[in-house]
Order: structure tokens, then sequence, then C-alpha cells
């Protein structure tokens, strides 16, 4: 039976990378046999919304919830809306009503991309940033008083429960387990937050009870942020909530110099709903419409969607493909933030013909 | 009439780097006439709180409102007392009891320091982060339901207030109009902490209405962290909310390599209670007792102590004093954390010496 996935473009850069995206996915689907089946949706961006008055059609979710996957390209066009309703009504809605509650985001150094770390080489920084993506710090609950005056009070809670906490905990213990190095960091702030960090603490605590063969250790985020800079080396599988995850997972991929290629999985591990697959990078208001994206973060959440659909080969046959054409180091081909002068499509097609 | 300065060590590495701290600040002051008359405290620390069951004795306000600036070491010891009983116990408690609403802290290259950044010189990297002290974030506002069960709920406050803001922000926008680039960073997150961030990103807007000269630019913290690895050349004064501040000001001073040497100023701008300065470091229990710590955190935190005081050249002699023990890079003195095999006492001895 064929894997039907959503092909979501978005906003911005994302419109420029998705092609690529699905250039590498249809062809790494033909070599290894995979029937797919690809649906386009031209919801979930800004465009949509100033036609619409809305970021996504009422009956978005019947028309998702029945797909293998989601493949998202970025949104976000704040010239038009706020940020905070363009992704509140979108990517983040996706996030809780499809129950993606794992952010997995891999910091990887590749060849032929420069670090802006100095004497650190491929193979030196290997992780991933497991990331809580429902519940915590992203919330809408609170309010405010006194508006408009001197007196103004605002207020925003956190939520965090122990279903969300725990199963986001088992997905992360369960990942270092995999790993050769078998080892978990925990981010916490129990110092300064103090009544969702100490209690995160003890669920991090708690569920190591079922991991014996797992090492542990922790950071308070200021500090962990900085490891990130001076020790990229000390990390395996890092654990975070949503905010401090969002952090680590933009600052890692910084780190390697491959922010504007690192990929994103919203995973729902059961398959009670689709997972979400989108590149780290927005929608890039400021090169939007040059056609000189680079198009790898598309590529590489393809190969994490093949992979979470099943098709270990055909993921690594994207990433061997991508990792070749970065390391062959082609200025004509690659785009210019890795130091080329080539275009999205140029190199999307690159890679395409290694797969 | 002489100036009187609480000097309170505080734990682990604290205890040994204060001794530094008042070296150079006592000569510093011999040298330019300045009286100063230092009081001992050993309240604030763990110690304490192993004898007496609390951080601080119950008239700890009376007795140090008056004085003209405290002089903090480092505090925690995770072993015997949980970070966030020992942190809200003291250093917290003085924060906020004493209104130090603006917590100031440079980020800068210094020579002779080698930067975990490829390719950065002395000079390239030179600017503030400028932290909400007192609310935010850090709040001990919210708790728990359904305690130690399955549906186990964990709220925390974040509390913001046009006031504690505002005033901040002020801070901020008088600090970079008196700089050379008058140019302001702010840090936000309204694309998912929707109701305070968006809130805050207004008010940012709202107070540059009075200062036309200052150019300001924001980033969403995810990908602020990353360009604070990316483009550290970009930044001149960065605003932040309490927790963002508090990140963003131990990832800085990590990228200038000098996260073991960056000072920390405590401010209550109008002097209705004591300004308090510190090391951005913390108490570091895995080197503690060796007489290994770098003592110029705490001897920069002296600095910039002078500097509150109204003593600008005593400051200046200071910071001259310890960058020319950096740039001359004798391994004898410097510590090992800057590459060297001296002491703590070795080398706040040299820098006093150039005072
Ligand atoms: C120790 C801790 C509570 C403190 C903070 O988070 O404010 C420290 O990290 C700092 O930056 O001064
Ligand atoms: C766009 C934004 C809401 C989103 C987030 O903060 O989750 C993005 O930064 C990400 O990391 O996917």
């Amino acid at each position: 039976m064929a894997q039907r996935i959503a092909v979501i473009p978005g906003d911005g850069i994302g419109k420029e990378v998705m092609p690529e995206g699905v250039r590498a996915l249809e062809a790494a689907a033909e070599r290894f046999g995979i029937e797919i089946e690809l649906t386009d949706f031209d919801f979930a961006s800004c465009d949509y919304y100033a036609e619409h008055g809305q970021m996504l059609p009422d009956d978005w979710f019947d028309q998702l919830k029945d797909f293998d996957a989601l493949f998202y390209g970025a949104v976000g066009w704040p010239e038009t809306v706020p940020d905070h309703v363009s992704l509140w009504g979108s990517l983040l809605q996706f996030r809780r009503r499809f129950d993606q509650y794992v952010n997995l985001r891999p910091c990887r150094l590749l060849p032929g991309v420069k670090s802006p770390l100095a004497d650190r080489q491929p193979g030196d920084i290997d992780f991933y940033v497991v990331r809580e993506n429902t519940e915590g710090e992203y919330s809408s609950v609170g309010g405010k008083m006194f508006e408009g005056t001197e007196r103004e009070v605002v207020i925003q809670e956190t939520v965090m429960t122990r279903h969300g906490t725990d199963r986001v905990l088992r997905f992360a213990y369960e990942l270092a387990r995999s790993r050769p190095r078998k080892k978990l960091t925990s981010a916490t702030k129990s110092n300064g937050i103090a009544i969702t960090m100490p209690w995160w603490d003890e669920r991090v605590k708690a569920m190591g009870a079922n991991y014996p063969e797992v090492s542990v250790d922790q950071f308070h985020i200021d500090i962990l942020t900085a490891n990130f800079v001076m020790h990229p080396d000390w990390f395996d599988v890092v654990v975070a909530s949503n905010l401090f995850g969002d952090i680590l997972s933009d600052l890692g991929p910084a780190c390697t110099g491959t922010i504007g290629v690192a990929p994103s999985a919203n995973i729902n591990p059961e398959g009670t709903f689709p997972s979400l697959f989108e590149p780290v990078h927005g929608s890039a208001p400021d090169i939007a419409g040059k056609g000189i994206a680079n198009p790898i973060g598309q590529i590489w959440s393809a190969a994490m969607m093949l992979e979470h659909l099943g098709h270990q080969e055909a993921a690594d046959a994207i990433v061997a493909a991508f990792e070749a054409v970065l390391a062959e180091g082609d200025r004509n081909v690659l785009t210019p933030d890795v130091g080329g002068t080539g275009t999205t499509e140029g190199m999307g097609r690159a890679i395409t013909e290694r797969i």
C-alpha cells in the first residue's frame, strides 16, 4: 500500500526548498521500490491567511489526520501576519492536535561544512536533542490585568504534566540506550524556575530507574548553552522541555555550522496521528524569492520521514547523497550559506542525482 | 566618608576567589585614595545553612541594607542543599528585596584568552547583556495538582509588569545611546510564548519612541543563541527577560572563552538599596578546595563595583591590570582554565601588583 504524504510548503523559502525535498523523496522511493502518494496543500501559510483570514481551513484536522506523514516547509511572514498568529495557527496546532510529543533534532558536524567553532572535526560532534513538543512553556494560558495602565501585569503559565513529561523522557532514555555511548543529559533550571523545574528533575530521576544502563547528567540551561559551545563533544542525547529544547536545537546546529541544513522530526511515536517533518530553519524573509536557500534541511527531513516510515535504507541513501555533495565542495553547486554560488534547485538536483 | 562594603564569600570557590577580589579592591582603593570599609559575613552560604537550617539570619535585610555595595562570591552546594533552596534563600532574595532590577554583564573578547570560536580577534566581540533581574520567569508562583498520581499537573507562572519591564528597558536604551554603535537587540520568543512575549515586544517598541537615535532589532531566543555563536560581532547591547538574560549572559562569555572570568553587576540604579557585584561563575564544586579557580571574575566584579560607586579611574586600573596579566600569558601565573598551571592566589597577587 502506498505511503500517503501531505506536502505543505508554507511560506517564504519553504516554497523554494520543498520542490527539492520532494525531488529527493521521489528519487529515493523509486530506487528502493517504495510506493508513495503525495498530496499538495496550500494552507498553513500566510498567503492562505491573506485570502481566508485564518491559517487553516476549519476541517484541516479531518483533511490531514489519515496521512502517513506530513512534510512541511516553513511558516511565517511577519510583515503581513504576526508570528504568534501564524505559528499558533499552523505548526503549533499540528504538533498538539496530532500529539507529536517528541521533537527530534540531530546535531552533527558534517564533512565539508565549516563550523564556527575552532578545531572541531566531523565525528567530534554527534548528538540528538529530544524536545518535549506539546506542552510546557508554550502555552496560551494566562492574561493581562490593569491593561494599558502603569499597573499593567501580564501572566503566562507554564503547564507540565506527568503524562506529557514521562513519555518524552521515556523516548529519550530509549534513544540513549540504543546508542553506543548510552548517555543522557537533561536540561534544567531548577535553581531559578522554582516549581516546574525541580519537578522535571524528579521525573528524570524516576524514569532513570528503568534504564540503569544509561548514564545521566544534568545542567542548568544557562551553563548548558555554554557547554554546547565549549564542549559539544560531551553530548549524546539531550532531553529538554519545549522552550529549552527549542533553544538547544537551534544552538546545536549553529555550533556545527548547519543551521540552514538541520532537520526536525515532530513524532507521534504511537502512530495514532501522522508525524510531521520539517527543516529547523524558518521561512527566511530576507532571502526568500532569490532561489538561494539551502535545500538540505528539507531533504534531510525527507530522510527522517522515510526512516520513521520504516525505510531505513532509503533514508540512509538520502543522507549519503547530501553528505557526498557537501564533501565534494563544488562551489558552483553549493548554496551561499555553505560557501558556494549555487542555487536551491541546482543543489537539489545534484543531491538527487546521487541517490 | 568611607564606602561601606559587605563581603559575602558564600560557597565553594567563592571562598577562594573572594580574598583575591578583596586584595585587588584594597590595592585600587589605596592607589586612588578611596576610603573603604569592609565587613565580612558568613551567611548566604550552605555552611551557614548546615548550622542554622536557613540560608540567611532573620534580620539579614536590616544587617545589609545600609551598605554602599555588596560584594558576593558564589553560592550553592547541591550535595547538601538543593540549588533552588540555596539560591532562593540568598542571591535571589538579595536581587528582589534590594530591587536590583538590572543585571549587567559585559561580553568581551580579551587579549590572551582563547575563544572557542574560530577566527575571532579581541575587539571583534564587545557587548553587554542587560537582564531583567527581579521578575518574569523566575517566580515561585504556581503549584501542583493531583500530586504523586498519573494525572499530576504542575503549573508555574511567569509574571511581568509594566513597571518592572519599562525600567530595565529604559536602562538598556540609555546604555545603548551612550555607546558608539547605539544599537539595541531585544530577545523575544513571541512566536511560541504567546502572552508575555508579544507584550514584551510592544514595550520595547513603546520605549523606543523616546530613543530615536538608538537602532533596535529583535530575535527569537532560539536563533539569537545561534547568532551569538555565528555572528557575535552583530551585538552592542542586548536586553532580555530574566530567564533569557540568564542564558545569554552565560552563552556570551562562553563564546569569548571567559565564562570563568566574566563579572556581573546586580544594580539598583536609583540607589535606594545597595547593588550587588559577583562573578558569573558559580561555586564550582568540581574544583572547589584545589585553589585553582580563576580569580578574575571576582576581581572584574570589584572593578564594576568601583565604577558603580563613582570611581571610574580605579575601576579602569583593575581592568588594565588583569588584561595585562592575561596578555602576558605567563603559564606559571595563569590558572588552568586559561591554559596555565598557576593558582588562584598567585594570579590574584600578579594582578594586584599591576594595579
Ligand atoms: C544561580 C542562579 C539562580 C543564577 C540565575 O539563574 O540567576 C545564576 O545562574 C546567575 O546567572 O546569576
Ligand atoms: C516557529 C516557532 C514557533 C518554532 C518553535 O519555537 O517551536 C520553531 O522555532 C521551531 O523550533 O520549530
